[in-house]
């Protein structure tokens, strides 16, 4: 009998051109998850994620659904498949799940976090998983600056050129920018998301909290919808897949807020209720 | 003339043979940092450290001198070494010193802290950077134990066979054990430190921790004078040489304990004065 297995996956994406499989020979996640699941499950499986990841861009707490007609216990799907992943790759857990649940088409909505140390010197501990600037930011300009870019918006100004997605409109659930430990984080949750689009906020929420650009210039980049008026795109170093949000009855096993090292945050009330 | 300089460096230890430069070609932090500086200097700089690192161990503010007939600004000896740097080796402060300055012979102690991360499955994020165990510790019962390593002792039992040193006595300053975030964190502070030292520490205390001993078996293993009587040496990965402390005339530069990822704490009342 054919069952669906959901995954929590913890990555550092530092050594991966990005989560999804090449045709190319490069290193990314989905293609050693898969690898190390296969072993497991002893025939050839395929993973959905919630959210695919660019190159260099982790998850604290990717979703990850696949199918498989052998049955193990959820401990082979954690522990077993752990054996054979790369130390910068792990299940966090497993469990068995409705038929129904995908893990892309059944998220509610996905959550990063964009995690920034500003200090004179660059860092040499972390150095791939936080974003450097020697810069101090306005943490307070930052999070009023984000405030317009909250509800449902046509995102052009914040899209990659590339960008594949259909429409340019999104809904921003959340977004706060909080000094948490030494670091200045962004914390954003949204239906779904264009390609670069948080690396895009980042890059112009950075220039606002040096002092480059007043903070009117968030919505004034928004209201153009044009890539061009935008700011730099920031670097995947501080950017990290931290939640998907799906419906309550699927059961999807949840962790505490990622990555790890952050200091632990009472939840802000949801901006927008959903 | 020549002019003597202190800095403070920061590294990652994961990809690095330690420490010190060696005969055979291998990647050492010393000979990573001697490069740099010798572009920079531009003559052949060689760097004396407060306390020399393992393979694998990392230092948030190590402390480091040299000596250079080149008049260069402080700015030229961080930010100019840093761009001659690996990503995982950073110069994060820099002094002229009085001529008598010595980074070893000067340092009235040093401190190091040991991050451990207990959670059920391996962590992917910080994997080289934590010393994970999949066991609950009990952070209360580790930090009991550990009383018994205050002050002057014949450290023997926690002395690696192979160390170098004239006497196993050594004094311990402070001592403590602290839930910091979701990290159980030892921070050890002494005049200085044997061989494997803070290892063979967090070894038996993460065996009391765990409730595989009890709580006097650490003064047991003290009392033994007897390396085979100790736990494990638990692994380099948990591992930040943090600071050292020198008479205040140097004014030697400080900064705010790191690793720059755990929560900031008050500092504890020194247990014993100097």
């Amino acid at each position: 009998m054919t069952r669906k297995v959901v995954l929590l996956v913890e990555y550092n994406g530092s050594a991966y051109k990005g989560w999804q499989a090449q045709k190319y020979d490069v290193p990314t996640v989905q293609e050693n998850l898969e690898k190390a699941l296969s072993v497991i499950a002893n025939h050839k499986v395929s993973v959905i994620c919630a959210g695919r990841t660019d190159s260099g861009v982790h998850a604290s707490s990717q979703v990850v659904h696949f199918e498989t007609d052998e049955e193990r216990s959820e401990r082979s799907w954690t522990l077993g498949t752990n054996t054979h992943l790369p130390s910068d790759i792990a299940v966090v857990a497993a469990r068995y799940v409705d038929d129904d649940f995908h893990a892309r088409f059944s998220a509610l909505s996905r959550r990063y976090r964009y995690v920034i140390y500003p200090t004179a010197l660059r860092p040499a501990i972390l150095s791939s998983g936080l974003t450097w600037t020697y810069k101090s930011l306005d943490v307070g300009a930052m999070a009023q600056a984000a405030e317009c870019f909250l509800g449902t918006h046509d995102f052009t100004s914040f899209r990659a050129i590339g960008c594949q997605a259909n429409t340019p409109t999104r809904t921003i659930l959340n977004f706060s920018v909080q000094q948490l430990g030494q670091y200045v984080v962004l914390d954003v949750r949204a239906n779904a998301f264009l390609h670069h689009m948080i690396r895009n906020f980042a890059g112009v929420l950075m220039t606002i909290g040096a002092g480059e650009k007043p903070i009117s210039w968030a919505k004034q980049v928004l209201d153009a919808k044009d890539r061009t008026q935008g700011g730099i795109t920031a670097p995947p170093t501080g950017l990290y897949f931290v939640d998907a949000e799906y419906p309550d009855h699927f059961n999807v096993p949840s962790r505490p807020l990622g990555p790890h090292f952050l200091p632990y945050v009472e939840e802000p009330e949801y901006a927008l209720s959903r």
